[in-house]
C-alpha cells in the first residue's frame, strides 16, 4: 500500500474523515487515494483560507477535527489567517501539508520553503514524516495529539516520495490520556469565592459554553448569582431560549471596563483573563479591574467540564435548577434597513438549531442582544481577530451538520478575503445562508482612526473605504453559483432569511447599509 | 512628528513612494500619516496576497521596491504566498508589519504571533522597531537593504505605540556598496569555454533579460554561438522584434532534460542550475545532461550586468552586432478556441510596449513561442510557484507604469486565489485586460496524476475539477466594478483583446475552453 493509503486510512481509522483541500502536484498521492479510501470525504476549496476556516467551523461543531490538505509552504502560507483563528480557539485539526521528495529538497526547487518553521508557532504537534513505512504512525500520533487536551492543531508534512513508496501501514490512533482534573484546592477555592458574597463573573472558555457543562456552569451561576460570561472571541456558544444566560464580554475597551468593573472576583474555567484586543493611549491592557481576584478553576490542559461539576457538587448545586433564558417572540421589523432592524430582523426569523456564524463586525453589534431570547442555536464568532474566517466557517458547520440550517453573518470587508467559500458551498450544496452586510468601508477602522486622531484627513479615509466602486456581493454570488439578491427593507431581509433558510440551499442576501 | 510619519516620510526619502496595503487598527497611525506625506501613494487592497503580488509586479516593472502594509501576522500570512513568489525572483520589496504596542504584547492578545518567525524565512532584512525615535533609521536600513545586490525583501515590524509616539526622525538612505565584480578567473574561464567550440547555454537571472545586459548577452551570444535562456519561472525578459532571443527551460522533466542535452556547458549569470519543479520516480532531479561543466560567471550578489561586459570584453564582442529576432506579423486567427489558437490572437494583436503577465499555466503553453517576433515588450512570470500572483502582478505593473498597456494571461484556477486584484484594478483606474482562460479544472493537476497512477479514479478527479458549478467571470468582474465579456471564437478574442487595451482601463475577458 502506498504512503499516501496509509496516511488517509489512518485517518479514517482516527474518526478524521473530512478533508478540506487545495491539493498540488506533491499531494496528488493523497489526492489518488480518495478512490481507494472511500470513507474521506474530501472537499475542494478554490484557495487555502477557505479550507483551514472550514476546518476550524468543522471542529467547533463536529467536536472533532477535520483534515486539511495544503501544497507545501505557499498553501500553508495561505492557510495562516484562518489556522491563527483555530489556534487562538483551541480547535483540533489535522493538518497535512505536501512537501517535495526527500532527495529533491536539497537542489532547493522553485517551491521549497522551511515549511516547519511556516507551521511551527500554530501547531501543538509538528512531525516531517521522512519514510512511507512510518507515515501512518506520525498521522496517528498527530490525531491523538489534536484530540489529547488542550485540543489543537497537529501538522504533517508529508515529502511527496514518503507518498508513493509501497510500504505504508495503517495505524490505530494512540490512546490519550484523560486531561487531569485540577487540585483539589482550586475546586475549594472557587466554591469559597462563590460563597463569600462578593459579586464575582465565571468565564467560561471552549466548549464550556455548550452541552452539559453549560448547565453545570448554569446551575453553580444559579446557586451563588455568579454571571456566566465568554470572552468577546469565544469559539462556539449553544444559546437561546431555555438555556442559561451567558454574557460576551465588550469589545470596546471603555465598554468592556464598564462591564467587568461591577465583579470583585473571576472563575476561570479554560478561559483567559480578559485583556483589550488593542492597546490605546492612556487605557488599561487588562479589561478586570485593579485589585479584582482572579481564580483559575481549570487550565485548558486539564478537565473542564469535570472541574465545573467538582465545584457544583462542593457548592450543592448539583441538582439545583438553573436559571434559564425565557423564550422571547420577536416581530419581524419593517421599514428601511437599519442597524437595529438587521438585528431584529434576524432574531425574528432565527430557527430553532440554527448556527449563526458571525463575522458581522460592525454592522452586527446588535445581533447577540437581540437573539437572545430565539429557539436553541448555536453562535460561533471569530476568536483570534484575523477577518476572514465567516464564510468558510460556514461552509465547515454546514457539512459537520447536514440537517442544520447555517446562517452567516457577514461584512463586506471581512467577507472579500475568503468569498471562494460560496463556491466550495455551491458545489456541496450546503444549507448555507450567506447575509451579507454591505456597508463598503472598513467601517470599525474609521471608528479606530478617528479614535486614534483627531480630524482624520481625506486620503487616510480612502484607504478604509472599499466602496469605489461598490462590490456587487449579488454578481460575486452569481459567479460562484450561489443564488443572490438585494434587498432593502428589513421586512424583505426576513422574508429572505426565512425563504433561504426553508430552501436548504446555498444563498446569498446582500443588505446594503 | 508621530514615529509613523517618519516611517512614511523616509520611505519616500528612499524612493520608495507606493504602498500596497491592507491595514487594521494597529496600522491606523500609518494611514493617518498619508495626510501629511502626500507623495506617498497609498493602494488599498481587500486581500493581502494582492498587495505582496503588486508589490512584486510593481519592482519587478519599476526596478525599485514598493511597500506594502499588514496587519499583524495574520496580514502577513495572507501575504506570504506571493512573498515566496517574490522572495524567489529576488526582488526588492520594504514590508511595514504592525504589531501590538510593545507594553501590551506581554498579555498575549487574541492577535498576537511571532511575526518574526513568520516573516524570516522571506526576509533578508528582519527588525522589530522599538523606539518611535528609531523607526525612521530601521525603515532605511531595511530600505537600502532591499536595495543592495543580491535584492530582496526587507521587513520591519512597528508596534503600534512605536507608530504613535511623537519623537519620529526622518532618516536618510544609507549608502549601498556596489555589488562586487566576480573574480576575473570566473570571466576569463567563461571567455575559455566559450571559445572551445562546445555547445553552450547562458543562463539569465533576475534582470539579465531586459535593458542593456540582454544585448551584451546578445552579443556574447552572437560572438560565439551560444544559446541565451531563462529558467522556467525567469522574474522579467524583455523580448520580442529587434531583441537578442532567449529561450525559456522547460518546465516538463522530459522536455527540459531534451533541451538541455543539446549543451556540454553551462554559464551561469545569476541564474541557478536548472533543476526539476517537482520530483517524479525515475527521473533526475537535475534537469542538465550529467557531466556538464556548470559555470558561475557570477553570484547574484555579485555584479552581473559588469560581468557580462566583462565576458564581452575578453571575447572581443563589444561592439558586436547581437542576433536580433526578426519582425513577425501574425495574422489574426478565427474560429473556435484552441490551445493554439489564442496563443496566435494573443500574438496577433501584442501591442508594443505592452507587459505581458503570464500565469496561464496549461491553456497559455504556446503563448511564448508564439509572441516572439512581436512588437517589443515585457513578459512576466510567476517564478516560486506559488499560483495566484498573476491578476496582483497585472495591477503593480500598471502602477509601475501607467503608460503602458499591461495584458493579464491568467488561468482560472490560478485567478481565484487572488480575484480581489480586480476591485483594485478598478478602483484605480488601471490599463489592465485581463483573458481568463477557463478550462475550469487545474488542469495540470489532471496531468500530473494521470502521469503519477494508472487509470485516476472519479473521486481523484472531481478534486482537480473547479467546474462544478461553473465560474462565471463575467459576473465576479462585474462584482468588482470591471467591465467584462466572454469570447467563444478567436477573432472576437484578438478583437476584445484590442479593444480592451485601446480603453485604457480595467477590464476582464473570459475565455471557456
Amino acid at each position: 500500500m502506498k504512503g499516501a493509503e496509509s496516511l488517509v486510512r489512518t485517518l479514517v481509522n482516527g474518526g478524521v474523515d473530512v478533508c478540506f483541500m487545495n491539493p498540488g502536484t506533491s499531494e496528488i498521492h493523497f489526492v489518488d487515494a480518495l478512490d481507494r479510501v472511500r470513507d474521506m470525504r474530501g472537499v475542494p476549496c478554490l484557495f487555502e483560507g477557505v479550507a483551514s476556516g472550514a476546518a476550524d467551523g468543522y471542529a467547533r461543531m463536529a467536536g472533532k477535527p477535520a483534515c486539511t490538505l495544503f501544497h507545501l509552504g505557499p498553501g500553508l502560507g495561505n492557510a495562516m489567517a484562518n489556522l491563527h483563528n483555530a489556534f487562538r480557539a483551541w480547535v483540533p485539526m489535522v493538518n497535512v501539508v505536501g512537501d517535495h521528495a526527500t532527495y529533491h529538497r536539497r537542489y532547493d526547487p522553485p517551491l521549497a520553503a522551511d515549511i516547519e518553521m511556516l507551521a511551527r508557532q500554530y501547531s501543538k504537534f509538528l512531525r516531517t514524516s521522512v519514510a512511507s513505512a512510518d507515515l501512518g504512525r506520525d498521522c496517528a500520533e498527530a490525531i491523538a495529539a489534536a484530540n489529547a487536551a488542550p485540543t489543537g492543531i497537529a501538522t504533517v508534512i508529508v515529502p511527496t516520495d514518503v507518498q508513493w513508496g509501497e510500504d505504508g501501514r495503517v495505524a490505530d490512533v494512540p490512546k490519550i490520556a484523560e486531561a487531569p482534573m485540577p487540585d483539589g484546592a482550586r475546586v475549594d477555592g472557587a466554591a469559597a469565592l462563590l460563597r463569600n458574597g462578593r459579586r464575582t463573573a465565571i468565564l467560561l472558555g471552549p466548549r464550556m459554553a455548550e452541552g452539559d457543562a453549560l448547565m453545570t456552569a448554569g446551575r453553580i451561576a444559579t446557586a451563588t448569582g455568579a454571571t456566566l460570561m465568554v470572552p468577546f472571541g469565544f469559539a462556539r456558544a449553544t444559546r437561546g431560549a431555555g438555556l442559561p444566560p451567558v454574557e460576551r464580554v465588550a469589545y470596546v475597551v471603555d465598554q468592556a471596563l464598564k462591564q467587568l468593573r461591577e465583579y470583585e472576583q473571576f472563575i476561570l474555567v479554560g478561559a483567559d483573563q480578559p485583556v483589550a484586543f488593542f492597546a490605546y493611549p492612556g487605557k488599561p491592557s487588562v479589561l478586570t479591574p485593579e485589585g479584582a481576584v482572579i481564580h483559575i478553576l481549570a487550565e485548558r490542559s486539564e478537565n473542564c467540564a469535570d472541574a465545573l461539576t467538582a465545584l457544583a457538587d462542593a457548592l450543592g448545586a448539583t441538582n439545583a435548577q438553573p436559571r434559564l433564558q425565557q423564550a422571547q417572540k420577536t416581530a419581524a421589523p419593517s421599514g428601511p434597513i437599519t442597524i437595529d432592524g438587521l438585528a431584529t430582523a434576524v432574531a425574528a426569523v432565527l430557527p430553532e438549531r440554527a448556527i449563526a456564524v458571525d463575522e458581522s463586525i460592525t454592522s452586527g453589534r446588535g445581533l447577540i442582544a437581540a437573539t437572545k431570547g430565539c429557539p436553541q442555536h448555536d453562535w460561533l464568532v471569530n476568536t483570534g481577530g484575523s477577518i476572514g474566517v465567516g464564510l468558510p466557517f460556514a461552509v465547515g458547520a454546514a457539512i459537520a451538520c447536514p440537517d442544520r440550517p447555517v446562517l452567516s453573518l457577514e461584512s463586506d470587508g471581512s467577507g472579500m478575503y475568503t468569498l471562494q467559500a460560496l463556491w466550495t458551498a455551491a458545489r456541496e450544496g450546503l444549507a448555507v445562508t450567506a447575509v451579507i452586510f454591505a456597508n463598503r468601508s472598513y467601517a470599525i477602522l474609521k471608528g479606530e482612526l478617528s479614535a486614534a486622531v483627531e480630524n482624520p484627513g481625506p486620503r487616510a479615509l480612502d484607504m478604509l473605504d472599499i466602496g469605489r466602486p461598490d462590490l456587487d456581493w449579488v454578481a460575486l454570488a452569481k459567479g460562484m453559483g450561489v443564488n443572490a439578491r438585494r434587498v432593502t427593507t428589513l421586512e424583505s431581509l426576513a422574508r429572505e432569511i426565512q425563504r433561504g433558510i426553508e430552501s436548504a440551499e446555498p444563498n446569498l442576501i446582500e443588505v446594503p447599509l
